[in-house]
């Protein structure tokens, strides 16, 4: 797979793309990360990519030229063009969610563009990308932290990216709930215990205790998250006794 | 304000504090970034941070007692200890809005944990910190992009940061609607035109159907976003025009 990202600070991804497991991914041949300045593509004199609005008010406007050539070059260096996907980054965009995730590490290629200033020329939205995806309802000065969200999400989800691969799916969001309590040693740490339970070797206990917490949690803190989720007769059962006992 | 981050991979963060508008507001002087790498606090003479989890399973777990050591020597520097806040990114935390971006930007220091691997001991959760933070429904490999996403979107709210004050106030997210489309030149691209009303000059027509956009835009992603938007009578007259249209 390969991630394309067109920005004009390329800088910013460094410290990324150099360091845990995207770079070992990259090593391993997994994916491949090509972060490119648009400004490269500014047919303007001065390599402007930005300029006034139409119809007045603050800030600037990245105009339509040299993203519509940094797209189109990209896309003429891809064999197969039916599976390149180019997503504008920004907070209009549909909400980044882990199933969103699981489909953009289909693609062969995506193409993430990062907006600064005030925003895109909406004719970069309406005639040269496929979609937009904002990560959050915050505001950020660009779309460089969004397009690390995605990378990052994505290609931990290819095949042979992670050293542990059983993590990917018990994490909070993969299983639809949030995760369990984690412990580790020592046994006690300034007077704070690990709960008996886990320390008792009863591996089915266990399993079942890390079920309840796992759904009392998810119960007492993301409510929303349990309409999706995919539950036994068992976890409706105990989700049942926690809402008689909150009563 | 001083914002702290530990995490295991401070290199993570060289491109973001020194690039962009996060830079130059150090420079300026209205914060300041402490990167710390919480793996020297370790007392373990290997200086490891985590080990096998209890109860058996993949992963591995972050032990109490480096972040633990960390936390407090951070507190210890801090002369005003009221102000000071520290926030575990984690997916099982409040989902981070712009809401939250406002009220840690009052505060003097915020102290951000960053965890890897298959998450923080549980200790570390319930007497450590004051908040969890998850900047998402998705999956990331550690906690350092929503670090990023909470030192961005903080700095950029406080006074004296952003080159265009107006920006912060006019964005998505803050005005609680989507934003209009912007337009800036040529006139024309690629047979693209412009909105004529945008080139009519007609300042109050602007005003208004830049409203509009923004309601249409809100009305037709994230009608969520409605809900808790502040609307004046004529936006509530407006997207009652578009609901009837629609049906």
């Amino acid at each position: 797979m390969k991630i394309s990202i067109l920005t004009l600070f390329p800088e910013m991804f460094d410290g990324l793309f150099s360091h845990s497991i995207l770079k070992q991914s990259q090593q391993k041949g997994v994916v491949s990360y090509n972060v490119v300045n648009f400004r490269h593509y500014a047919k303007d004199k001065h390599n402007r990519v930005d300029d006034y609005p139409y119809g007045g008010g603050g800030g600037m406007v990245l105009t339509p030229q040299p993203l519509f050539d940094a797209v189109e070059d990209l896309q003429g260096q891809t064999a197969n063009k039916q599976k390149s996907r180019t997503i504008l980054l920004c907070p209009q965009g549909e909400p980044y969610s882990q199933q969103k995730a699981e489909e953009l590490a289909k693609e062969d290629e995506i193409i993430l563009i990062c907006g600064h200033y005030e925003g895109y020329d909406e004719r970069i939205r309406e005639h040269l990308i496929d979609e937009e995806i904002s990560i959050g309802d915050y505001v950020l000065t660009g779309g460089e932290i969004g397009a690390m969200v995605i990378a990052d999400s994505v290609t931990r989800l290819l095949p042979g990216s992670l050293g542990n691969d059983q993590s990917a799916v018990t994490d909070s969001h993969s299983t639809g709930l949030l995760e369990y309590p984690h412990y580790t040693r020592p046994a006690e740490y300034r007077g704070m215990a690990v709960p008996d339970i886990l320390l008792s070797g009863h591996h089915k206990n266990i399993d079942v205790w890390r079920r309840q917490q796992s759904l009392r949690r998810t119960y007492e803190r993301r409510p929303d998250m349990l309409e999706s989720a995919n539950l036994t007769d068992e976890d409706i059962a105990y989700l049942h006794s926690l809402k008689s006992k909150n009563k």
